[in-house]
């Protein structure tokens, strides 16, 4: 076993994201002792059933006593009162971070409350599965993904780079970005994406003449992926475009503008139109699988379930 | 090794279906003889390198010669010249049917064409990847995956039984249901699915500020999915557009109208309004693995690639 990064680590909030990171730190015999608390009593209890932290507590005070680095992984709308809530009782010289998926927020949320002498490094790791809870969490979730550090004015070198080690430990792979860049590359490649899913989602169950059943049993080509996007936790995802606004609204008014030339090209029959638009957008693609971020094998995702 | 459901089969197109249903005929020994036939000289040199077909035809007259079940496998703005072509060269009692992703057109494209004596009974297998071309095909596409029979008036039920039998033999499940009804519930579940994706990933590869490098890096959490259906055939999707124009057209109009209310709602803060919808799109994705259409593992899809 290596030596740990930090000797001690508070998981503030216990869902997919701090539930994998557990799971992750002890794989990599990254943390000495990991702590955790969920505003949740129901979800305290589970984590102490599955064993998810080494000592799960029941106050967030106590979790965050003497912890070298805090992690928040609640809502991103909950940042500030938690960062209030903890502030008293962080540890001088710790470090204080985050998995948001929204930076500048909770930079302004979190960031007053702290007091001298405490590090703040906000995260945002960019792994996901549609799945929210303690029990949805695994050990292989950040392999092989990004995760952006966005440190603050005057955040602490050594502290950015012991973050970083935790990530790189924990399988990721580790960018720095500054907060308003992170918001505006988040809006294109999640925010409004989320947000169109559980528009097209939100469609198809409106529709009397197209019942139900027939949208799930034929869901395979195309709308699957959608409902998949569309069943991520509902409580994140309200946060994050509520304090993502002007990013997520810009990045829509370009995506209705395609969108009406394309629909306009079906209205009028541009064939080559729509067929250019396509092959170019192939090649994004094509980037993506060059990059290592998914996979081209032809079966890819489409086991058949077990009958 | 069963009875084979048809002594001899026509695939007409060698792209992604066909080698599929090659593959998958082969595997249940449904079929005896396949005969092949691409355009492209190119795909016809492929499929004789690998093996696909037993026997690849330079015309697609000489492939249909006595053949008891020509499949046209296709682009949809093609499948009425290529009818027209075959026609005279149809076996009386053969059964005609295609694999396109709309059915009114194709109907009314193909039907004139036919002979009497044979036999009409389009279809539309719900299942594909984002690769194409006469490589692309595995024997499992169609497992547990569903199959939509599309009888017109007229059709011998002894043919549709036929057929159904043939792709229950690849591993579908077959429904059926009339043209504008299909096309409706295609367009809900498919069509606009895919319009949308193409729009998301050219905005992304539109933005200046977002450096494409960054979006493909970044893609994994929600807009990869988007640039896996935006990958799909560029030819294919084209005419799905153009022939199912009305349909698309209408479930794009109401995709807008809920947009817009939810950006509306980010607009004005109304997080309640949010939290609802959010809330609502994720029973629809409940609903989809209890019927057994995709998996709710927690690592699905995201195994780490190979370093």
């Amino acid at each position: 076993m290596s030596t740990p990064v930090y000797n001690r680590v508070a998981l503030i909030g216990l869902g997919l994201i701090a539930s994998s990171m557990f799971w992750a730190m002890k794989r990599g015999g990254l943390a000495g002792e990991v702590t955790g608390f969920a505003k949740s009593e129901a979800s305290r209890e589970t984590a102490r059933r599955i064993g998810l932290c080494d000592r799960v507590c029941d106050s967030a005070a106590e979790a965050v006593a003497d912890a070298d680095l805090v992690v928040l992984c609640v809502p991103v709308g909950a940042m500030g009162a938690v960062a209030k809530e903890i502030a008293p009782h962080l540890k001088a010289g710790a470090t204080v971070t985050d998995v948001g998926s929204v930076k500048r927020d909770v930079i302004e949320a979190v960031g007053p409350h702290l007091p001298d002498g405490v590090h703040f490094v906000p995260a945002h790791p960019l792994a996901g599965t549609e799945h929210s809870g303690p029990e949805s969490g695994f050990a292989e979730l950040f392999d092989n993904r990004w995760c952006l550090l966005v440190p603050v004015e005057g955040s602490d070198p050594e502290a950015v780079a012991q973050l970083r080690a935790l990530w790189e430990g924990m399988g990721a792979n580790v960018d720095e970005m500054d907060a308003d860049h992170h918001d505006l590359v988040l809006a294109v490649t999640s925010h409004t994406p989320h947000l169109i899913a559980y528009t097209m989602v939100g469609v198809a169950d409106d529709l009397r003449r197209v019942t139900d059943s027939e949208v799930i049993k034929y869901s395979a080509a195309g709308f699957r992926d959608f409902t998949r996007i569309a069943a991520s936790d509902p409580t994140m995802w309200r946060d994050v475009f509520l304090t993502n606004k002007d990013a997520t609204l810009e990045i829509l008014g370009r995506f209705t503008e395609e969108l009406f030339a394309l629909q306009r090209a079906i209205r009028t029959g541009d064939g080559e139109h729509l067929h250019q638009y396509f092959t170019r957008t192939r090649e994004i693609r094509r980037g993506i699988i060059e990059a290592g971020q998914d996979t081209a094998a032809p079966n890819f995702g489409r086991e058949a379930p077990k009958a």
